[in-house]
């Protein structure tokens, strides 16, 4: 392709200096990991000709039980590679379905990132590789040749919490060039998310341009706060630097969110050609998101025409003395007088919050409040989230 | 802080299935790394009782001779660790100076990410961990508690390329809310890069951020196009969905790039408020991108006023046919004709293409172009492209 002097010698040297690394260069493997197969089974590989064991770990790999001090729980399942006599290791799952896969390795007791596959997710502080099998309803999460919206970051000012936050927006195809107005999806993370939860994790801008192209959904902005409220940005993106990130945040479930969450509807309304009523508001959030997307829609009980609660965190809190946290079945009671078009609840059969979304629905019976119930397969994970995701959507602003 | 039945036990049940590793629950190590000490040397550790021996390698080592089929190169250093008895692997710096660094690991022989820092870039295929050491000029890659601009991803039509692509825009603190009109710098990534490699890498948006907020850079809009011109966007954004990334991409330099630029210009200035004249559109690049700098700034000879060449990859070509790599002096002579405000070239002492660029520089005194001339300590590094980067801005739309 390049046929010049700027060839060989000086683009290696660039090579070298930005990739050296012993297997790259020394090791003389050109290692594929993971390959996806015809039949759909994966191999992944390592060049270790020094390692004793390794191991791969990844929700692709039926679940075993173990043992904790909290009693029996699910953890996920491993397979042991096998070295081949050049030290490469190497591991072929049975065919997989359809989906967003993740894992990593374990390489003499370490867990690692797959080196040969730079796609990478962040959980909380964790890291793992990805990797997607094709057809269905995965189809949905990858980039396909469709028109595509923006993702941005920006920073939204916020009186209630006194700092300026980042927050992730996506706006569909052609909002730069067109004049329309828009409805407005809130999307609420869980605990141990941040902004950047729902674009990495849920594929959520992937999953908006295959339903918007396919016309399953409308063309809609899509608002990805940041539900931590001592943080302004998720980690390394906030003035907090680089630090390790935790499970539970200090103030997520104390009210201060939910109360303050107008600050964030209004720098949106403001900002973005917006439908700005609510008839074209909804909001919606997993786990957390969702306790906070049950509460902010009942707090503000004339604003939201539609509610999504995905494996909701939603459990009686004791001490809970926060104004939002007071009068809970008048403000749903004011919430249902006042009309929706969808309160939207799924839940996985294996959930942990399973009964506490079983004894919400009892209460939402009694009210008399209607609303979508979706029952899955499956726990508290992000495939689920994505799948709900997929379902809610094309439900909205019709 | 969470004062509700909402405690120990889900959390705990959420947080293992998230964070199941061996060496978050088992090994009863709650490992900091890196840990950066009070006087800014650096530890890292490794939980890895079962590994022969790990080391660190990165930037903050002296580099090391190595010898390869093209010669004597510089590599990065390695420092081994050392094991407590605890199973946990150790190495202490001596103090760094300021500086955003990178490094990883190799462990019984394997390149491996830190696990227990999710800070991650990833250049070319190449994953690493960095961290910051704070002051001078590295106060400039921090998200300090400053305004922040946005910046989105945003895919435009490429008529000419025949393709929607990817690209990244930075816009200025108060881009949403105000009605004021901006200047535009276009920032060019080098080979192996992509439409993420400024904002990631090189810290675009920290250090206009931090010099907007310190007066001493115009608010502008920065565009950070992507410069392969087979891709639609970076790899994982882009319909090829997951592959293993190359150096050098095919067509990067066969002169498509240059000459379609203006489908870039174009989108923005239809979609951005935007000044759209030659006073106030300058453009920039790396390496590769300092190639392209150069070519679509007297390919346009009266479109830029300000033009900036890091490291440029500026080498005689043989067979280079395109249109664009025609009457170089001629079009070079037109550019300086038509006026422009700044033309900047800035490259290291030790870098492989110094000399190609003293070249260069005699090519401009012989016609009598003015031009800036910086050289720096170093080499073909993001180091210096961010000092360039640092310094160039500052000099933009005065």
């Amino acid at each position: 392709m390049i046929k010049s002097k700027l060839s060989l010698l000086p683009v290696l040297m660039v090579l070298f200096s930005l990739a050296y690394s012993q297997e790259a260069l020394f090791g003389g493997q050109q290692i594929v990991s993971p390959q996806i197969q015809d039949d759909q089974s994966v191999t992944f590989r390592v060049f270790a000709p020094n390692a004793d064991t390794i191991q791969v770990t990844g929700d692709f790999l039926p679940t075993v039980k173990v043992q904790t001090p909290y009693g029996e729980m699910d953890a996920p399942g491993k397979a042991n590679l096998t070295k081949d006599s050049n030290g490469v290791w190497e591991y072929r799952t049975a065919p997989l379905g359809p989906e967003l896969y993740k894992y990593t390795f374990i390489i003499d007791g370490i867990t690692a990132v797959d080196h040969n596959n730079p796609f990478i997710m962040r959980d909380v502080a964790s890291l793992f590789n990805i990797f997607i099998i094709d057809g269905a309803f995965a189809d949905l999460y990858k980039v396909n040749d469709i028109p595509h919206g923006t993702v941005g970051k920006y920073w939204y000012d916020s009186p209630g919490l006194g700092m300026d936050r980042r927050l992730t927006v996506y706006t569909p195809p052609g909002y730069e060039t067109s004049n329309m107005e828009y409805p407005v999806l809130y999307l609420l993370h869980g605990a141990g998310g941040d902004e950047e939860a729902w674009t990495d994790l849920g594929r959520a801008p992937q999953i908006l341009d295959n339903l918007i192209a396919q016309g399953k959904a409308q063309p809609m902005i899509v608002v990805m706060p940041n539900g931590n409220v001592y943080q302004d940005a998720a980690p390394g993106h906030g003035k907090d630097g680089y630090y390790k990130p935790q499970f539970m945040a200090p103030g997520t479930m104390n009210g201060t969110y939910e109360e303050n969450f107008m600050d964030v509807v209004h720098f949106v309304e403001g900002s973005f050609r917006v439908k700005a009523d609510k008839a074209h508001r909804a909001v919606a959030g997993l786990s957390m998101g969702g306790f906070h997307s049950m509460h902010i829609s009942r707090y503000f009980p004339n604003t939201f025409d539609y509610v999504g609660l995905f494996s909701a965190a939603i459990i009686p809190r004791e001490g809970a003395t926060a104004k939002v946290y007071q009068d809970i079945d008048g403000t749903l009671q004011a919430q249902m007088d006042n009309g929706l078009r969808l309160y939207w609840v799924g839940v996985g059969k294996s959930d942990f919050l399973y009964q506490a979304n079983v004894e919400f629905r009892k209460k939402l019976d009694t009210m008399g409040m209607k609303y979508t119930y979706r029952e899955s397969e499956g726990g508290h994970t992000w495939v689920n989230w994505r799948i709900y995701l997929s379902e809610f959507l094309p439900q909205l602003f019709r």
